[in-house]
């Protein structure tokens, strides 16, 4: 989903130094999801590997934003990064506005969904 | 989601007598995703119950539909059961004119994403 970066261009971005952690697995909603920019971020659950982010524009940290819940994973990055930080207000501006960016994340979850299926 | 039913009032329906399967697990995507109106659906993969969906306005088959691969689970009417059938197109047109159906849906993957992490 590279060409969701497209729509991310005027965001608030954050640098992360290898190591730093965005978010832990069971940390309140803050309202942001992020987009990676730069770099390459892992996603943890209880230590194990769920998936590696590290092509430009993949959206991660989208759930806690959909439905509040505490972060179902931990966010570290593996190198220097940088990331666009995407608000509440923003996410629901961009799906009022761009049917094809809902469609998008619509993908996103269903690819997850599938991924976090046993075969 | 019960509201999510809203914007269904004038869609195809069809009838599911007790038992009846309505797609299985490993079909190819067919463009549809349903939602329950009256009755109870199981969603089973391998066999074993994944979600009894027995509210009405509760969306399933959702995945097919989004990412065009094969079913994910098989869904099969528990008693006599009446389901609105949504196809790709009327999905792109409900993502296009109602916003609130799009973060309706991503809620929707959310919370199946959730569900299928083990704790």
């Amino acid at each position: 989903v590279t060409h969701i970066a497209d729509f991310f261009g005027t965001s608030k971005q954050r640098l992360l130094p290898a190591g730093q952690t965005l978010f832990n697995e069971g940390d309140s909603a803050d309202g942001c999801m992020y987009v990676l920019l730069e770099g390459s971020v892992a996603l943890l659950r209880q230590g194990r590997l769920l998936e590696r982010v590290d092509r430009e524009g993949v959206v991660f940290g989208e759930l806690a934003l959909i439905d509040s819940l505490p972060r179902s994973a931990t966010a570290q990055a593996e190198e220097d990064s940088r990331v666009a930080v995407i608000g509440r207000e923003r996410f629901r501006e961009l799906t009022l506005r761009n049917p094809s960016f809902a469609l998008e994340m619509m993908a996103l979850l269903a690819r997850r969904l599938r991924a976090s299926q046993p075969a």
